[in-house]
């Protein structure tokens, strides 16, 4: 596609559309500031927009992109910006539109159990939000306290609870979305069941900012469930581990978590946290399993099922958090994961699924291949999903080992990971630094297709360009 | 679009591919067999096909489709023919290509809790495969023991559980197509997770074969609940008992079942299949409550909520089926109410879907019309969900009156749908019979977005021609 340059003259057009105040620039903000709008959790990727614009509202969206639409101009949609695949980085510069200040929560119905969003509430404020009237949002990444909830949509986000609720797109009724034209439509409707037409929502979701940006929400909810029991079990071999989800699972159980995490991965977290853990030299990996519900006494009964399965297995001493301070803590080590091995180093994050059972496998296959090309990985994730995050350390590695070395060896991993049923996507998305790997999940009829839909939603492609394919 | 018709030389050609034996034509067959193949449970309908051909394999699919794609011939997909929107009739008339033969469970993996079939699997079959390995596939439509997983698929069908457990489309990770061209693609992995480009299952899913013909399946599968308790509650006001419906969500349980049906819903059914059921004069409707789980002791102790809900209302007194036969006996009405109603009257079955408190708002709405235009319907179903299917009897109705005079009151019932925050069709899909009415619930731009994905799937338009748009 050929871009046009944003002159002075639009400039002052996305002013009249948001206000001057809100169309920012690296000469009118901090450096710091404006850098930032440039990043996201993506290794240290920074691509710096021409301008970052803030609209308050879905006609603004609507405005902005129009505009962008006959100028030929690349928007970037942007949400907190703790994407880990590059997908809100504006790599053809252009407007990036941040949806930061579409935050209002519109409605909670409590009658029918249904929210009607903003894209840039924050996921843990709307979590928190529908829990005060009793009502359960259920999908949590890790950045839950800082993602927004349009970030969580554009790659179908899952978290720890994904594995017996599912993901985002398990929860989304309705979308109202600025097409790439500037046209404003909402892709169903409010209900449980639609059997009317294409499934644009589903089309939508996951879609990574590159076919609209979605202005509103209708979400379905859950009564929130009042009761969890928490289980941090330790292993002495780790793919033991990992053979222990499927087994629980068979007994009739589903887990509302059931997260792998290997012997470095809790260490580095624990010791980021600054949570004494105390690791047994033999312990290997653990799975952090909870059971969520209504009633207490059957949640402690299927506990009972937990221990049981457990036996089969070379574990250690189980701790059962019993107190809200130590399930807080348990979750809190889980989800910092992340977090530590940034502050480690530089790192890669694969975003690895398979079928559940295929587990034990794949993460033998990862430090076969790590072991074979030379570098450490540090690996945890969603195991009753068989979604494992792969963290390829940087460390001591060069810059050439670093960008082109690792290519072949992470091109492996995902092969193994089709070869086992499964792809190299679970819930961060394909965007900018998986792109030139989707050849090994995807055939080209299949792109094809893809580039056919863009085309119709995006004849300009203007939208988010550069990202999945 | 323009067709070719279907000569000899082709006929021949679709012989070499799947035998002679499976190229059907009314010359070839007896006259009632090969009629049966151009009717599906849409009012009294009847479209015959050129020819009929019945593939064993996704390879003969794709040469059938292939041949019709360069030849311009219609290609109209058909699972067992118990649509009632009229997908399956090939109303242009070429090649119906019957799924019949692709019939095979391929796979059960009860390591992953996962299953590959193919589409002309009968629900009912699939079901009662998976339970003997302890595991459930929770779609359920009332004709589960007639009807195709294929069909079920181009509608995202439902049925009671779905209020629970979702529809169809919750349960796919991963089709088989064969694209408009001939060409076969996978759509996702066997993952439960996948954030890896555009979500084409979900395109497929309720895309009414219009954009390729489904293969085969991998599903994904739950542990089999142990125990139900079914509870019929006589209400004496129909408003009542679709105003119970949103209070038992409230007081969090939520239902594997909870069915509306008004009083002739059910007492034509009962008569139809001779099952003696007491019904009180001054009982306006009942509802069907159904609660699922591994644990009985805990179902009772939900029942006892569901009762302290229902004492708010003026109830009859509840049927509690504690026997399996009672309970078959109490679904078995349920589900063939429709059967009830073909056997008593032609009747246009409309599908209307809400969110779930409007319901009572719908309901006075559809009689309130009905008593406008003059005529009588028959209301029941999965009121859990909001959707209502709303029988309109011909009785004594003209054809002029059925034919023509039905659409302002059709077209008035769907616009109330809409201004509740629903849509025309819940889970029997827009085929030929709502085609007229889709303007009612989406907007030109979004049937351009539509017509757009049709156009990049299927260019030459002969993928079930004349349906949806």
């Amino acid at each position: 596609m050929e871009y046009q340059v944003l002159t002075p003259a639009l400039v002052a057009e996305l002013e009249t559309i948001v206000g001057p105040q809100h169309v920012l620039t690296a000469q009118r903000v901090e450096a710091d500031v404006y850098a930032d709008y440039g990043r996201d959790h993506t290794e240290d990727f920074h691509f710096a927009p021409d301008v970052v614009v803030r609209p308050a509202n879905a006609e603004e969206v609507s405005a902005i992109v129009r505009l962008c639409y006959e100028h030929r101009i690349p928007v970037t949609p942007r949400g907190a910006g703790t994407g880990l695949s590059g997908g809100a980085l504006p790599i053809h510069h252009g407007v990036l539109l941040s949806t930061e200040r579409l935050n209002r929560i519109l409605a909670i119905d409590e009658r029918n159990l249904q929210a009607t969003v903003e894209p840039g509430v924050v996921n843990e404020v709307f979590q928190n939000a529908v829990k005060e009237v009793g009502l359960f949002y259920p999908p949590d990444p890790a950045s839950k306290g800082s993602c927004f909830l349009g970030g969580n949509l554009a790659h179908s986000s899952g978290g720890p609870k994904a594995v017996k609720y599912g993901t985002t797109r398990d929860y989304v009724l309705n979308l109202q979305v600025v097409l790439p034209t500037g046209d404003i439509i909402w892709t169903a409707a409010n209900t449980l069941k639609n059997s009317t037409g294409y499934n644009l929502t589903q089309l939508m979701i996951g879609s990574e900012g590159t076919l609209g940006i979605i202005t509103k929400v209708v979400f379905r909810l859950l009564p929130y469930p009042q009761h969890t029991i928490l289980m941090l079990v330790p292993f002495r071999q780790e793919e033991q581990a990992a053979e222990a989800v499927s087994a629980v699972f068979r007994a009739g159980i589903i887990p509302s978590g059931m997260e792998f995490m290997e012997r470095e991965a809790i260490a580095w977290s624990s010791d980021y946290l600054k949570i004494p853990l105390t690791l047994p030299e033999d312990i290997l990996a653990h799975l952090l399993i909870e059971l969520d519900g209504q009633d207490l006494e059957q949640l402690y009964k299927e506990a009972e099922q937990v221990y049981a399965v457990l036996e089969h297995y070379d574990v250690g001493e189980i701790l059962l958090a019993d107190n809200a301070t130590q399930k807080d803590e348990l979750w809190k080590i889980r989800r910092n994961i992340g977090n530590s091995v940034r502050y480690n180093s530089v790192y890669k994050e694969e975003d690895t699924v398979v079928p559940r059972a295929e587990l034990p496998t794949l993460l033998k296959g990862v430090k076969a291949i790590g072991a074979r090309y030379g570098f450490k990985s540090v690996c945890y994730g969603h195991a009753g999903d068989g979604n494992l995050h792969v963290n390829i350390i940087r460390g001591e590695l060069t810059d050439e080992q670093w960008n082109v070395g690792l290519r072949q060896p992470i091109s492996e991993i995902f092969e193994l990971c089709v070869k086992l049923g499964g792809t190299i996507s679970g819930e961060h998305g394909i965007g900018l630094v998986q792109k030139g790997y989707i050849g090994i999940a995807l055939k080209e009829t299949n792109l094809q297709l893809m580039r056919g839909i863009k085309q119709v939603f995006d004849p300009h492609g203007i939208m988010n360009p550069g990202k999945i394919f």
